[in-house]
């Protein structure tokens, strides 16, 4: 069975830079934006769905006002849901099929637990993040501190809720990982890499 | 400043063989019992005071029947559990002054934060933790599999409270630590301390 890791990741916490640099240090397949490219692909969704609905919160799901815009009956958002995750996951399955890989995010710790991956959660303290947003996404500069920290609770939130309704877990919650790692400590990502790849091994 | 390691630990998680061995790898002073030996070396408490207090909640302390058992008065618990938190908490700072150390366990890394330990968290889900008691502790084997549950959740409860009352924070929850690590996935310890000591270094 191919050897399969999991990031999940708080906002800002550069989970994202620890699963690509894992990725590339381990010369295995990384997948991340390349879920939605798929996505966008081979299904029939509407790219600006797929990229509204990808990792948010699928319930109460669309208001009525949005969904129209997407040409979408207003009562039908968790059928419409649903079937937007059972693609979702049918792509990361085939991903992970195809060889060892790092997945980032998408609730692929769930999707794919009888294929037994490494899971890991990375986080970090609100101060550390909001550094690392201001540091590496451009969008954060047109915000204040208070605004990107309100973005960064919105996100999380709908992270939360994208888990907790597929995965009925906790996310976030220690013991649904088999690694939590803070990187308020460990702020040099590059530094980690070497001992991760070891311990994943 | 010296590089120290703590190690909290949920019961039969593997926590104290990960500090031991980890310390042992590193080649760098190891405190678990050692802080007990101390204790009974240079306070007038006595021994079975101090095995009694080691960990424990300390509130609402010593019923009155044990306190007069190690002839204390029995209204004056908080004073002395607060004396003893004191002078374990002199060892512990000492020890970790003298050199780089890992210290399991003991609120050391509370004690110790303004020397900005590595705090790791070792946890496991209560299969793993049961078989490795039974492999581990010959305790373990008076007990049936739902004594020795009971046993392992009223450890970790004093764990928790004892955590809880001296540090003022919730332990286990890994916004107070740097790495968590799930020994049910990871459950042959040898196999991680190489990877571990890359990343704590």
């Amino acid at each position: 069975m191919n050897r399969i890791i999991t990031v999940s990741r708080e906002f800002g916490s550069g989970g994202r830079e620890i699963g690509r640099r894992l990725a590339e240090k381990m010369g295995i397949a990384y997948y991340d934006q390349e879920i939605i490219a798929e996505l966008i692909k081979r299904t029939d969704f509407a790219e600006e769905y797929i990229r509204h609905m990808d990792e948010k919160n699928p319930i109460p799901l669309l208001p009525i006002t949005t969904a129209r815009t997407f040409g979408l009956p207003a009562n039908n958002g968790l059928e419409q849901n649903l079937k937007f995750y059972m693609q979702e996951s049918k792509v990361i399955r085939e991903f992970a099929e195809k060889s060892d890989c790092v997945i980032v995010g998408r609730c692929a710790d769930y999707m794919l637990r009888e294929m037994n991956p490494v899971r890991l959660f990375v986080y970090a303290d609100m101060e550390s993040r909001i550094a690392r947003c201001r540091k590496k996404n451009k969008d954060a500069e047109t915000l204040n501190d208070r605004e990107l920290r309100q973005k960064i609770i919105s996100v999380d939130k709908k992270r939360a809720r994208y888990y907790q309704f597929y995965a009925n877990q906790v996310w976030g919650e220690k013991e649904n990982y088999d690694l939590c790692i803070n990187t308020s400590r460990f702020s040099e990502i590059k530094a980690i890499i070497p001992g991760l790849e070891k311990l994943v091994k």
